[in-house]
């Protein structure tokens, strides 16, 4: 379930990856390093980081067959992929909550401080979209003003501690946490819900 | 001593990321990871590059503590910052000064050859910036000629193994490269000095 | 033999970076680092992401001195350089010959699958220019539609492991494959051969 769900936000974040390198009008390398860094990047730095290496990729060849088919999809059926945006953004919602507390749990293996978790989850669900967009030679999105994406990550991380806390099965506190995120994100999305402006104009 | 002027130098780091993120019209998430990396981001590279995970920052929480709170009080007080430059350029001086002779102790501790202990100390120095201008979309500022940064990093560091050379406590030894290293910064801001133009026009 | 290959490919990667930094107008530290990355970056990653630290180049100070002549030596004769573009060319292609080789047989070391083995020669063999793109704000060469330079370590990297199931003495497998890469790049270069073009206008 957990594997299943994964893999529907390595979909996600590949396709979303390809959207970005077809704009920049790169070639079909171009877009497939696109499609696998922005779905792989920020676990792989987290791995980096902690010292996990060879890193998550390198052990399961399954994530990069994925990419592979999710990138030659996008290819193919770029024009009407317009069509897809809504379930894409569900698959994008589940994805950063998985990943999130994929990246959060290894922290907590290794017995790292929860703010250094929160942080290792927060990597995991958004460096790959800061490494695409370096490579796409734009600012970050993830740190511009439109609507919370890291917020939604960072929450979902506390919830998890704060929920762990209390007198509950593990499985509840890592459902409950991760439907916080995606329900928060999805919220954020539909309401266009931003960080507060500290800007004057 | 030494642990005052490591902070004071984050700090400054912290600060200056934070005005830089400020320019590019970041929200406050943006802020803080651009004031975190460019603290942080040297020594994270040096970390990685000779093996020593978990990196620092994930080893002594002071460090995002101290970050969180420099990119508020940025935040707060951005309006005013202008009358501290003076100080900030000090601190950043003194930060450069610190940050160099540390990465260089790794590489020593590691016994690497001195051109590498150079390599690593004005990395770690330099790099938090380097990183904090791809974020920002920018070309990294210690590579384009204004003043000399990396090369007073590159001097300090020469200097700790010229005079290691001589009969003198390993102590002085770090506090007068340590030394050269803020004098030469801070002549090099003052009177302006760059490396030699090689264009023509 | 392999060495000098290697030495070869180390300064025509470096003057690559050399003449990109030209091009932005960087100072001669700006230079040399860009020189350094473009030669050592695609290694560096590598040896990063399957965990042999501390990273090449600190094992063997010969490429940084190498990397110091060839920036010394771009920076001197730069106006000339236009004569040598040929064999710089040379010296490139041989250069992505060797490096994809260099890295995939770490892959094989560590009995990864082939297709991480060609993704860590390609890596290798790319990932400098990558890294050399990135610091000089520009969207990577590499993925960009003109004539193709991964593709033909891929096929090279395919070739390796095609040829390596036949009973051919290992020597042979590597020159051939190595042979392969160059003699594809240089015919791309020469017949201007690209990826096919996905984009309708």
């Amino acid at each position: 379930m957990l594997y299943i769900i994964d893999i529907l936000g390595t979909i996600a974040f590949a396709i979303s990856g390809a959207l970005v390198a077809f704009d920049k009008r790169m070639d079909v390398f171009g877009i497939f390093i696109i499609a696998f860094v922005t779905s792989v990047g920020g676990g792989t730095l987290r791995d980096l980081l902690i010292g996990h290496t060879p890193v998550g990729w390198m052990n399961d060849l399954t994530y990069t067959y994925v990419i592979i088919a999710s990138t030659i999809f996008a290819i193919s059926f770029r024009s009407k992929l317009n069509y897809l945006r809504t379930s894409l953004l569900l698959f994008d919602a589940i994805g950063i909550g998985l990943y999130t507390l994929i990246g959060l749990e290894k922290g907590v293996e290794l017995h790292l401080h929860p703010i250094l978790c929160i942080a290792l989850g927060t990597m995991t669900a958004c460096f790959g979209g800061v490494i695409r967009d370096i490579l796409c030679n734009e600012i970050p999105v993830v740190f511009r003003r439109e609507t919370i994406y890291a917020t939604c990550c960072i929450m979902g991380g506390m919830a998890y501690f704060a929920l762990g806390a209390l007198p509950i099965d593990q499985n509840i506190v890592f459902l409950a946490s991760g439907a916080i995120i995606i329900a928060t994100r999805l919220l954020a999305v539909r309401f266009k819900i931003a960080l507060p402006n500290i800007y004057r104009d």
